[in-house]
């Protein structure tokens, strides 16, 4: 709901996916956003799902993907559909001027998404995928922490991890196990995670190279539904991530430098919506006899006033006003989403050659 | 000190290891163990030793380990020597009779412990190695959680890491950087807790295939100062250690099982000493729009009433006490140490091989 002087940004939403409920209500938080449009491929199911997440009563439902494209008062589309119609749909909504909030993974290869790109430069409309933690301020927080020289030196390890324990439903009937919408499975959704915090946390400096590790477990469409990788730099930093939806839930970034540590373990989704904390030590030490540590990690604890999603829309939104009044496009978005996807493109044909090592792309 | 009616297990201590101040503080705080004698080569650095390490008046100082040895009154022997005396010092205390509490790494390779542990078994002798945290009782409320079916579940994944960044003297004259001392440099010094770590999380099940990972960092004399490696059980259990002398402080242990979560962030030396804890976590989910944990994390606290080592002290003087009272040694702890030993060798074969993956022995 808007609530500033300016007029807010008026988002569309492509499909009624679960997760663009969420998004829903963080664009009715978002002061600058407006929640203007759905669409569905049926009208009823677009009524059903704006009556159902507090669309306002001035809001547009339409029945098909294009209707929605074709109207002129939409600034924004997020696009929460299956991956393999990311690159239909994002471009033609490039062509459309509408500036894109594309879910992850942003496209099934690094190839079709430089086509997006291209579409959104050409069009000279922002485009952001939805990783939402990035918004979150303990992000800033840590950022600032790994960024010190002092406090942590120089990146030597990190390990991540995304796992959660699908129910069997989610494992015969989610879209992200099939092969036909988004055959990148859990890599290409909980590993999306691992590998844009690994990028982060490297400062999105792209490794060299990514090996699979053994023991990646495959469904019965040949879909990645478990797999770990490690990440190698030339400078002998070395990345390891996991992601599964055959475990227990673990969203974990353990970053060690030459001079401090990090540790976050709910940095998808903070534990709750009000706080969040990370760890973070410092030239730590043993005590004299080595009973103990000089000094411990702290706990640090930050404060959301807005959930991480809402954060997401209003910095787009702010993009997107700034693009309005001539200013262009930030480019900073689409090329972390590359990044992460040429690092996923690398350990899935390291899966597919047999956990070979892969030089990334650039 | 003894406090019990029983006479007390009386413990030498071979060579004046900057680790051998931490087990005299731990023998003199154990009520069932006597800080009996300590041997250095001169005498003099014994003495000095024993007078700043508060030994009690009617400790035995010698100036040579093989006198040390031949004192019929000495129960065990703690050896915290170089490893690649172990062998010697080891098989000959065995001879004599002695118990051995044997620091880690317990030898160059599997083969050479096979001699050491054959010596204990000829000659009767209880052998340990002196990996203290095993004995903390938060380790026990771990080990509780993870074989919990219902809290736990399956394991999936493991990751553990262990690093401190040594000094440059230490990096200079450490014995753990010496080619003729400690060849197994950080993987045989940190690089052991996080493999121990890994093996108590499998229940001590040995993983089929052992892969280091590129980026292992060598000193001048070609010994490992910092490695990592995943391992590989024919059911697909998946786990990633890093150890290193370069990084800043870290001891994990993150374990994901089908259905719980553990996380331990100071596994070998505890915070503080009389109190630890852990996190863990049990069919963690999200909330109905994916903004928080449903249930959260449960830190767990676990008072300590003695130091992890003192407890060390303790369970080895129990079980000496009942060897001479007719009791066979315990052949647990020899086992686990050897299988320590057959996946450090594993690491550092596939090392030696460029990365390659090895099968671990048995």
């Amino acid at each position: 709901m808007a609530s500033t002087e300016e007029t807010p940004i008026r988002f569309g939403i492509l499909g009624c996916a679960e997760i663009a409920r969420k998004l829903s209500r963080a664009i009715t938080l978002a002061p600058n956003a407006d929640l203007y449009a759905v669409a569905s491929r049926t009208i009823e199911k677009a009524k059903a799902f704006a009556s159902s997440n507090g669309f306002p009563s001035h809001a547009k439902i339409y029945g098909s993907y294009d209707s929605l494209l074709d109207d002129p008062e939409i600034d924004v589309v997020y696009i929460p559909l299956p991956t393999s119609l990311h690159l239909h749909w994002a471009v033609l909504a490039a062509k459309k001027k509408k500036h894109i909030l594309l879910e992850k993974p942003v496209a099934l290869n690094a190839s079709e998404f430089d086509t997006i790109v291209e579409a959104c430069e050409s069009n000279g409309v922002q485009l952001m995928d939805g990783t939402m933690w990035m918004h979150h301020p303990r992000t800033a927080a840590m950022r600032e922490f790994l960024s010190d020289s002092n406090r942590f030196g120089q990146l030597k390890t990190v390990h991540t991890i995304f796992t959660f324990a699908a129910d069997p439903d989610f494992l015969k009937n989610d879209i992200r196990v099939k092969p036909d919408l988004d055959a990148l499975g859990a890599l290409g959704d909980a590993g999306w995670y691992c590998i844009r915090s690994i990028l982060w946390t490297a400062n999105y400096e792209l490794p060299k190279k990514a090996v699979a590790m053994p023991g990646a477990v495959f469904n019965d469409h040949g879909v990645i539904i478990a797999c770990g990788a490690s990440l190698h730099w030339e400078d002998g930093k070395v990345a390891t991530f996991q992601c599964s939806f055959l475990s227990n839930m673990a969203m974990d970034i353990t970053a060690v430098g030459s001079k401090g540590t990090l540790h976050v373990n709910d940095f998808v989704i903070p534990y709750q919506e009000h706080e969040a904390h990370f760890s973070a030590a410092t030239e730590s030490w043993f005590n004299e006899l080595v009973t103990g540590w000089v000094p411990k990690p702290s706990k640090h604890i930050i404060a959301a006033d807005l959930p991480q999603e809402t954060r997401m829309v209003c910095e787009f939104s702010n993009l997107v006003r700034a693009i309005k009044k001539g200013s262009k496009p930030e480019k900073h978005w689409p090329t972390i989403s590359r990044k992460t996807q040429l690092v996923i493109d690398a350990v899935k044909a390291s899966v597919d050659k047999g956990f070979e090592p892969v030089e990334v792309g650039n």
